[in-house]
């Protein structure tokens, strides 16, 4: 059997990640790039950035020029078909040479590359970043049911902004007399006077308006974890409804579903659940009675870039089977043992 | 007695306006320039702008060049004893003869300059325009107390963006199984789709996103109250729960006084009031046991520019008593009539 060529892509708002793997599931090269949220570049920019990435990728293994036979792309932003059609003839238009038999690119959304990456037989992602996101996929070829992922303006609840948010707006009910905090506010009002640099909640206007940076009011979490791990009980609190907020996105999802596997992988991506330890009491109070349902239910994170279960998928559904030991690829962050 | 001359501004974030008076109360001229909040212009661009407007009304009145008894500024964005300090001293360098014996201009709040066209005895100021804001002011001279103000990334509850965002977010939450709606959501996603232009919940991406406009996204309400007034129950239930949040801001400051009037005043700013119809069941439910125990309660709109009130104010804080009907300046929106 003739070597065969594989590329998988993980593409996220700021840096993407590129693997070449050939048909023994060898690593052949890897590269990174910028951005490719087609929201963020439009497609024609978003697609030449991919093809970049791929020829990297294939100067890297000493292949320079050569076609493949599938490209897998999980892209940050690339939710709908007609995004995926769009992707996949923009490079195609570049390129209609790259993939044997002119077929197309499989695209899919990031949090599609995450879950092939951790198990093949379907499953929960849950990101809790900045923002947040869930997404159920049944099954190989099967549906995809979505909660979430609308950005800090109309949800993201549980991720990093939504926590440090919550925060602060505990503080100004408070000190607004709108809604009286039963928490002890100290440990959250002194770090947001360092971490802002401001002397009081109107010093915190210019934050809330021209100054306004998400990713910097998101890193307020990490003081908040902080608190939670000092035993703050407003930050334990926090931590402790994000952990609510996210397993309702679990029941979300799978409440959707026809189809449930009798072992669930809910694969956790974000800087979030680095507090596991601060969100689990929440989080399992809120799904309990759903994960008790399944034989075992593993809640994992992943060790390598979703590149690969980019690349995993788009050779899947190309009609290629990659070999994959995706224990590998995952460590556990909790789990049932009920098997 | 010489004529005195006395000028109010009332400063936004887009347009200010401002009148010169005399002490008889007379209005001798009217004017209007473009924004006067320090936020978005610096102290300095801010005092030109003001004086640029103290100038034109003073040509306007056949008196350039004169120099007057007391200003009053009411600005939207001027909250703190250190951005009124900062504005007077800038407007005190451009021209220091400007006020009589070297007097410094006084500087309010722009929902200061509310409540001071309505009634010189203290009172609630509550806005509800894209954004909602209250404050109390205990009587001339007494204390202010506030609630809310800080923006649609920190609260706002009860404005017209929150609502409009609370409509979509109650359509995002169904349609995720995040928070399966009561209601019938035909109305509101069918004039989602109309006012922004999308056939799906993912089209609204780009408007959540890097098309986001919070104005343009607040003026949705528009439509929420056509819906509420054709009798949606989900519009109206929108519009109740506003009220309820406004009238939680009402509670709030009122809990913080401690000297309130025998009669109330609470002045209503911003378009969301044409809506009283709507909002006054979710109000007089939350500010019912509240309002029971003042004498009189009046809510009231503002049927002149703000800019007499900041004259009057302005004027009385530099020692001077300008004689004003109030009530040729509200129209009563409710009132207990319990007098």
């Amino acid at each position: 059997m003739t070597t065969k060529l594989f590329v998988g892509v993980e593409g996220g708002g700021s840096c993407s990640k590129g693997v070449l793997v050939n048909n023994g599931g060898i690593v052949l090269a890897t590269a990174q790039t910028t951005g490719t949220n087609h929201w963020n570049l439009g497609f024609p920019e978003t697609a030449k950035r991919i093809l970049g990435l791929v020829d990297e990728l294939l100067t890297a293994a000493g292949l320079k020029g050569s076609s493949v036979a599938a490209i897998g792309l999980g892209l940050s932003g690339a939710e709908t078909p007609n995004c995926w059609m769009n992707i996949a003839s923009a490079l195609y238009g570049l390129r209609p040479t790259l993939i044997l038999e002119n077929k197309k690119a499989q695209v899919y959304s990031d949090t599609i590359a995450a879950l092939e990456t951790a198990t093949g037989q379907g499953g929960v992602v849950l990101i809790s970043g900045t923002g947040s996101n869930c997404r159920l996929k049944e099954g190989p070829g099967g549906t995809n049911y979505t909660c979430g992922g609308w950005g800090h303006e109309m949800g993201d609840e549980g991720g990093a902004y939504w926590i440090a948010h919550r925060a602060l707006k505990t503080l100004f009910d408070h000190d607004d007399n709108l809604k009286p905090s039963e928490h002890n506010l100290d440990y959250v009002r002194e770090n947001m006077k360092a971490y802002f640099h401001v002397e009081s909640n109107f010093d915190m206007l210019p934050h809330l308006y021209s100054k306004f940076n998400k990713s910097f009011f998101a890193r307020f979490t990490m003081k908040i974890a902080d608190g939670a791990g000092e035993g703050d009980s407003l930050c334990r609190s926090l931590f402790r409804d994000a952990g609510r907020e996210l397993g309702r996105h679990v029941l979300a999802v799978c409440g959707k579903a026809s189809n449930m596997p009798k072992e669930l992988t809910i694969v956790c991506v974000g800087s979030v659940w680095k507090s596991w330890n601060h969100l689990s009491e929440g989080f399992l109070e809120v799904t309990n009675s759903l994960l008790s349902k399944f034989e075992e239910v593993k809640l994992v994170e992943l060790k390598s870039d979703a590149a690969i279960g980019a690349a995993v998928a788009g050779a899947r559904d190309t009609g290629y089977k990659l070999p994959i030991d995706y224990s590998e690829h995952v460590k556990i962050l909790w789990t049932t043992g009920n098997k």
